[in-house]
């Protein structure tokens, strides 16, 4: 056996996406999954860089903790101060360009390179702890304001994309709160939407879902809105890429679609996201620049061609949901009830 | 080569979809497409039955025609009046239960088996050439219709599934509109949806798309509302699979979304339907049943297992649009202006 390939052998929910222990950093390869459980182990500065750019482990906090056990990382292989730790530390840094996450706690842990190679495998772990005592908040706090807003005992939750434990480091944020809405007795059922194009609904939603024992139906994703109009759901929960001053709300492709469909319906529709998402630099959605990943994602799927050789596709990587359609905002340590007036 | 599957050879937009001619009838073999432009060869009703079952042929006029021209092709093999023929007539009209114009146009049909076979190829014509005659009067209503409405020379048209040739025996319905916008020089693009979970977009309409030589991107289900915000699109055409008499709409999943897309945006959004696609009896939307097509289409996508394994899922096979969301409905014969307060 590959031992840089590892089976998964944690079973139901107290996986970490990612985690580090004396100088090798374990994360489930997500590339692999549902079809694969698979633990990476790595132990150098290139393999956990070409991780990173192969989507191996994704999602703005668990990016964010690779950043940080990886300037660790380099620390035991190269001397802090030595040229080749810099060059280490900024290719962690340019993994993925956009990933602001990750480029923020290099940078963290950089300003302590001077206390030693023990004190950032401290400052590490500090980050990774802050991210799950994160989700945790959020997932309570998410939970409380689903109930008071549904009225009911055990709501049905519409959802998009992933936004659990594997885009995170355990729970996540908008799956969080269903996972903590299931601990509590309190969930009927999660409707994932499938995420078209790349299918982190399908893939990684439903895996987070089933191995929580949560019971869940998948839907297309066109499927959504239409559903809600049929009273499917009492309230969707979606993630954030980034939230402007206004409230207004960048999220995968296809949230604004459900936003339009929950609105119709009368039915809440929340944001679940650190408070790291919140760019108060950013004043309206308006000024959000939205990135278009190109044709291959939209022509093929999982290699399988879908259209005509030569079609040309607009693919945009993420939509905004202005703020007049969002009932609340949940932090870790806020409710903003956006539907009340409030503002960030 | 299998004398019974010839290439397509007719390039351009003059093919059709289905025809007869003497104990033949010819069909594109959709289950093929886009991989492989082939031309079905039918002298048998078995051959024809089948060819229903797998959805070689699809789309309610399509499916009419060929009703038709099966029977006139049962009437060629057995002596009507016999058992034999009765029986061959009543595997067509059952082939797809839930399509409407196969059981009436073999119902047309079998009120003329007195007059004798050449009478019934004669009829199975005439029906072949009124389908024709309809998408030629709904693409040119159509295609004034959005001109007048979009005040655009060229107006970009956002659209989803496959409303063209192929589910007719030529144009269609909403892409006739398009391919007639086209002919006129005016249309700047069209934005055809990949319609998951079969992908009749991404599939059948670029291709059709193609052969007519229309500028077109495609783009995901739930980019289509997104997009629309953006101000991508003019105006939005869709089809039906049936029409209640308040004009709520129902068709393909995802038409809702877009009409909501539309409605935020203030697009039009006009649906194109022939005038048998109305149902005076049904009165309103909620009456329409909606059927679930299971899971194994969300499933998996072309063969491709996508979700873990045993993954429930809820598979709506179309979705119903209130009238207050349809700006007006085109058929062979009239405009009517819901937006204007006009009633069916």
């Amino acid at each position: 056996m590959d031992r840089r390939r590892l089976p998964l052998r944690v079973k139901g929910t107290d996986m970490r996406t990612i985690d580090y222990h004396d100088g090798v950093i374990t994360l489930i390869d997500q590339t692999q999954l549902p079809q694969a459980e698979e633990m990476l182990r790595i132990d150098t500065v290139e393999e956990l860089v070409a991780a990173i750019k192969r989507l191996s482990v994704r999602g703005a906090p668990a990016l964010g903790v690779a950043g940080a056990y990886g300037v660790a990382l380099a620390a035991r292989i190269h001397d802090p101060g030595t040229t080749a730790f810099d060059e280490a530390v900024s290719m962690i840094r340019d993994a993925r360009p956009t990933a602001v996450n990750l480029a923020h706690t290099v940078d963290r842990l950089k300003s302590l390179v001077a206390d030693g190679a023990a004190a950032l495998e401290v400052e590490a772990h500090a980050i990774r702890d802050e991210e799950l005592a994160a989700s945790l908040a959020m997932g309570d706090l998410g939970a409380d304001l689903v109930l008071a807003l549904t009225g009911v005992e055990a709501p049905r939750i519409m959802t998009i994309c992933n936004t659990g434990g594997l885009a995170a480091v355990e729970r996540g944020t908008a799956l969080a709160v269903i996972q903590t809405l299931h601990e509590r007795n309190a969930l009927t059922e999660a409707i994932p939407l499938e995420t078209r194009p790349l299918l982190q609904g399908s893939r990684l939603t439903t895996w987070e879902l089933q191995r929580m024992g949560a019971p869940f139906r998948l839907v297309v994703d066109s499927a959504g809105p239409f559903l809600l109009t049929q009273g499917a759901a009492d309230a969707v929960l979606i993630g954030a890429d980034r939230i402007a001053a206004n409230g207004d709300t960048a999220n995968k492709i296809g949230s604004l679609s459900l936003a339009l469909g929950a609105a119709r319906a009368g039915v809440p529709f929340i944001v679940v996201a650190p408070e790291s998402t919140v760019d108060m630099a950013t004043l309206v959605g308006a000024d959000i620049e939205v990135e278009d990943r190109g044709a291959d994602e939209v022509t093929s799927i999982r290699g399988t061609p879908v259209a005509p050789p030569g079609t040309h596709a607009i693919n945009p990587a993420f939509d905004v949901t202005p703020v007049d359609l969002i009932t609340a905002l949940v932090t870790e340590r806020r409710i903003v009830r956006f539907d009340h007036g409030a503002a960030l």
